[in-house]
Order: structure tokens, then C-alpha cells, then sequence
């Protein structure tokens, strides 16, 4: 059965979140887990909840419900690993220095064969770093890629490279397209995912070097996806396109972006209905509806973000995430092993 | 007396909105007018206005009053042009065919000196083409950005390149800051505006070669204006910095993307409340504020965006502008004649 093995130190909340996500997981997808870090903090948490029999404050605004779980029943083992890689540290530094830090020992793991994917929500970098050692690369794959889901109106649109690539070729974007588009149709479902390269008009001759390159390139192979052209920002969220491909500048900007903009406008919201005596009842009962709106758009949904290209499974999850963020990146993590994803690039790859 | 030239023919809704605007804005701002387009149909436009006696349907959904004006009292002339160049033509090609296009003749009004800058809506690569070509650029400036306002939290914050150079050298970014910080000081009033660097991390080893070359030019020369480091997207619109510079690629996915992000967001508040009826009655009673909302992050507040850098001025309006964008456009046109906006860039500069 699929072993997920977790970083238990990392993220603005661990070790007490990332566990309390972890156990959840382990009882709701009925997968085993291993927890990598300091074994006494992580033993603390596993008994506090054996203890109260229910993982409680799972800080999701989505769902604040306590679960009810027995911890006796569940296959949580513990690796420990005694140092930890802060979020402030350079990763190619940190991981020469800490090769016993929890996120190393967390790949490792997955490495040897014990684990079968590793969910991590510390540095981005180190996770990134660690994958790319530890398990190398997909044989073919030019460079790993982050494979990011985000809302759409009525569905979901796959960004990459969420941020791994700095700086890209149009054959590193090719590859993206392949991945993130294979990723879409097996772990999301989409039959015949529309691929897009995101760019600043629809014209092939728009944008710079970068984009009209990839643009010639996937419309030269278009026989073997379903590419659709140049897809704008303004478009990216409006259910147009599938997989839009980007290199990792690009493509962290875009996200932070959609985070920023969202969070600018539920503060305007909030702010205009506290503006007057009618507007904070207004607010009151609007409450439910921009809550809903709220959880549709909320990263804690998708749990986190997938290393595709490296020989093995890793879900990168955001910073700040809370216990249900924690289970989701588990459910995300165990589908990529489950449906063999890797498998299928491999094969697309050597086509 | 500042005379604006307004490209009557640019724009979704040419002539009608874009001649509307041109009115609204001579009688609000008691500035003089210079109509370049088909004679004829601006003729017909302006006899409408005259009859009625008002500006109406003036398009913004924040004001739908009916502008009563006068048109006889307003200081309006009318340049002919019986060349339109349209929004699919490329830039280049259409502008060394079409020599006495609406556009072309607005900026040679302005190289002229018979107006003092030129507001068009209708392709931005022919309107940037036309004012480089018939301007020229201001002395030491290497390339001309586009320069966007878009709303923050409780101010408003500056991208620049919005889209006018798809690919560039740190040295232009540094250029892009100076003529970025003035606008911020002389046209939004800001007193000493912050200066960032829009990146994918706060540390100044993160990012793209151009995003950490341009971190360092302006960290060495920070004597010359206040310069606080990198941005990320998701603090971009949280009043964190005044003037954000970036690549034009970058810049124009990233206004892109504020409006996608905003435009889904309303949608699944609108979709929300029509899921139920109570939601139904909420959603009506929340109208009022929603709208209130929307008219803050709307683009016709701002009018357009400035082609800096270019020895004359020229604002640039988005394509779907109606009569309330048009007016705004012209009221920005007329600060950056006023306040000198070019001198105070060659002065810099030439320190």
C-alpha cells in the first residue's frame, strides 16, 4: 500500500498542523504514513491527540469540525531526523550542511523504497533541492517543473512551472506542456486537456523570444496534444484553457498575483461593509456566500503543489499550511502514485 | 492652454464613446479638444451632442447621469484622418502603409506642437510605434515603458513596463524606476515613493538574472531615490510599494491577471448569491457595496497608461474604454503636460 512520508518540520505551523493533517489523512484515505523529523516533538503531538481521541483546531477556515479519530488503529510510523532546514537558508548551503534534516531523511526515504511520495511544507527551495538529489530525474526530463492547480470559474487550470525554473528554454517549456498536461488528465480528470502558452496577446508573433518559440514548437507537435494557442492573463481563471505553460518567473509571479488580488478584494469587501450600520448587516448575512466563494478559492483545496519531472512523487505545500492542507497535499501525493503518473511521462517522453 | 489630441477611431466604441469622452472631458477639465478622425463621423457625433444637449450613455458602471453640455461654448476642432489602423494589424507593417491614420496624424498634432499630447484607445503597438516614431524619445532614455496605475488597498500603486518592451536589460528597468518614481510623486502626489522590484522572493538572490541584476543597480545608486527592495505579486496590491518595476512580458501578464482575478471573483459572487433565493436577497441588498467595489478597481478611473519616456506625451487607453474612460485619460493627459512630468525625467536623468 502507498506509504506517504512527511516532513513533520516544516511549514509556518508544524510540527503540531503538519501532524494533526497527517493523522487526519491516515484515517480518511486509509494510507499509511511516515513522519520524518524530531521524534520526541512528534511523539508529543500523537499523544496529545490518543490522548483527546480527535484532531482538533484543524484551522481551515473551510471547516472547523473536530475529528474523531483513533490513533491506535492507524499505520503512523516515526523516522526521526534531528535537524531542520529553515525557511531563510540558502538550499543548496543547507542541504550540503544538514544531511540529516527532515526533509532529506523525508526523500530518502521514498529513495529507498520505504516511502512512495513525500509531502513537505517547508522552504519550497530545499524541498525542490532534496527531490531533485535524492530521487533525480524522470530519464528525458530536462528539468523538473511545478505543476500548480488553481480555481477556474467552473473547473480548474493547471499552471507550470510554478516556480522552479527562474529561467527557461522553449524545449524546457515543451516538456512542461507534456507533464502538465498528462497531469491534468490523470490526476484531475480532464479528458483532453487544452494546453496554452501564456502570453501577453493571441497573436503568435505576440510576447518575447521565450513564448514565440514555445508557441512554434508546440503548434510543430500539435498532433500529439491538444495545443490551442496563446492564452492571456486576463483569461487564465475564465475555465479557457487547461495547462497554460510559463516559465517559473512567470509563472510564481502569476500565482502570487491571483493570491494578491483575491486578498485585496475580500479586504475591500470587508472593509466597505463595515462602512455603515445597513453594510455590516448586509455583511452579516453575506458572510455564508463569501465564505463559500472563499473555500472554492482557497489553496488548502488542492493541498499542494506537484515536483513533476523528478523520479519520484513530491507535493510541495504552501507555508501556511493548516492540518486540512496537510491531508489534502496526502490525497494529491497518493493519486500520483496510484495512477503512475511518472510512468506515464516516462512513456509520453520516450514516444 | 493645454490642447489635447484625442485618435477618434480607436477603441471598441469608436467614434461614438471615444467622441462622448472628448466632450465630457472639455467641459469637466475647461480643456480644448483636437478630434483626429473620418471628419464625417465625427461631424455626425458632435451635431448629436449639440441637438441633445448631453453626454449621453456615457458607459462607466459607476455613473450613468446624462452630462448636460454646451458644445457650442467648448473649445473643439477637428483634424481629419480617412486611414483607421484596426487592432489586428500589426503595428510596423500598418503604420508604413497607412500614413494618415487617425493615430499617426494625433501624434504628428502633437510633434507639431498644435496639441500637447495625444490620448489613444485603440491599438496599444500602434499608438506606441507611432508616438516613438513621431516624438522620438527624451535624451538618454534607451527605450519608452508604459507606465499603469492599478488601485491597492488604500492608494494606488505604479507598474512599469506594462507591456512595451517584452524583453529588457536592467539598465532599462533602472530607467523604468526613475520615470516611474516621478510619476508616482508628480501625478499621484506620493511624497518620496517606495521603489520595488517585482520578484518571486524578498532575498536578493531570488529570481530570474534580470530581476537580481536590476535588484542591485538600484541598491548601489539608492542615494538617488528610495528604494526598498524586492516585491512579490502577492504584496503587490497590499500598498506595500509605490512604483514596482519589471520587464514589459512580466508587467503586462501581471495586469492581465489582477483583472482575470477580479472578473472570476465577481463571477462566483454573482453565481453564489444566485444559487439560492435567500442568496438572491442578499445578493441585492450587497449590490449597492459590490458596486462600490468594482468602481474602485475599475481601469476608467485611471483613464490609461503613459507611454514614458518618449519626448512628448501620450496616454494609452485600454480598447473597451467608453466616454468616463476617455474623460479620465484626458485628465491624466493634461497633469503630465502641467506638471512638466518630461522635464523633471530629462533633469533626472541627466544628473
Amino acid at each position: 500500500m502507498t506509504r506517504i512520508a512527511i516532513d513533520a518540520m516544516g511549514g509556518d505551523y508544524a510540527p503540531h498542523e503538519i501532524i494533526a493533517g497527517a493523522v487526519w489523512a491516515a484515517y480518511e484515505y486509509n494510507v499509511p504514513i511516515e513522519l520524518v523529523g524530531k521524534q520526541k516533538d512528534i511523539e508529543v503531538e500523537l499523544n496529545k491527540i490518543k490522548q483527546s481521541g480527535f484532531i482538533s483546531d484543524c484551522g481551515n477556515k473551510g471547516s472547523k469540525k473536530r475529528i474523531k479519530v483513533n490513533i491506535s488503529q492507524l499505520d503512523i510510523k516515526i523516522t526521526d531526523a534531528q535537524e531542520v532546514i529553515g525557511m531563510g537558508e540558502h538550499p543548496g548551503q543547507a542541504l550540503r550542511k544538514k544531511k540529516k534534516s527532515s526533509i532529506v531523511l523525508a526523500v530518502k526515504s521514498v529513495a529507498d523504497g520505504t516511502s512512495d511520495a513525500v509531502v513537505a511544507a517547508g522552504s519550497t527551495g530545499a524541498a525542490m533541492a532534496a527531490s531533485l538529489f535524492g530521487l533525480g530525474r524522470i530519464a528525458g526530463i530536462t528539468r523538473p517543473a511545478i505543476c500548480v492547480t488553481l480555481p477556474s470559474l467552473n473547473k480548474h487550470v493547471v499552471v507550470i512551472d510554478g516556480g522552479a525554473n527562474a529561467e527557461c528554454t522553449s524545449e524546457m517549456l515543451y516538456q512542461f506542456a507534456i507533464m502538465g498536461s498528462l497531469f491534468s488528465k490523470h490526476i484531475l480528470g480532464v479528458k483532453n486537456p487544452r494546453i496554452g502558452v501564456l502570453n501577453i496577446g493571441e497573436e503568435d508573433t505576440k510576447g518575447n523570444t521565450l513564448a514565440q518559440e514555445t508557441h512554434k514548437l508546440l503548434d510543430k507537435n500539435k498532433d500529439k496534444f491538444n495545443f490551442i494557442g496563446n492564452i492571456e492573463g486576463k483569461d487564465l481563471l475564465l475555465d479557457s484553457c487547461d495547462v497554460v505553460v510559463c516559465d517559473g518567473f512567470v509563472g510564481n509571479v502569476t500565482l502570487k498575483v491571483t493570491e494578491g488580488t483575491a486578498s485585496l478584494l475580500f479586504k475591500l469587501i470587508k472593509k466597505e461593509f463595515q462602512s455603515s450600520i445597513f453594510g455590516g448587516m448586509v455583511g452579516m448575512m453575506a458572510k455564508r456566500f463569501l465564505k463559500n466563494i472563499y473555500a472554492k478559492i482557497n489553496y488548502e483545496e488542492y493541498g499542494g503543489m506537484l515536483l513533476l519531472g523528478v523520479n519520484g512523487v513530491t507535493v510541495i505545500s504552501h507555508g501556511r499550511s493548516k492540518a486540512y492542507a496537510i491531508k489534502n497535499a496526502v490525497r494529491v501525493a497518493k493519486e500520483a502514485v496510484e495512477t503512475g503518473l511518472n510512468k506515464k511521462i516516462t512513456e509520453f517522453i520516450q514516444k
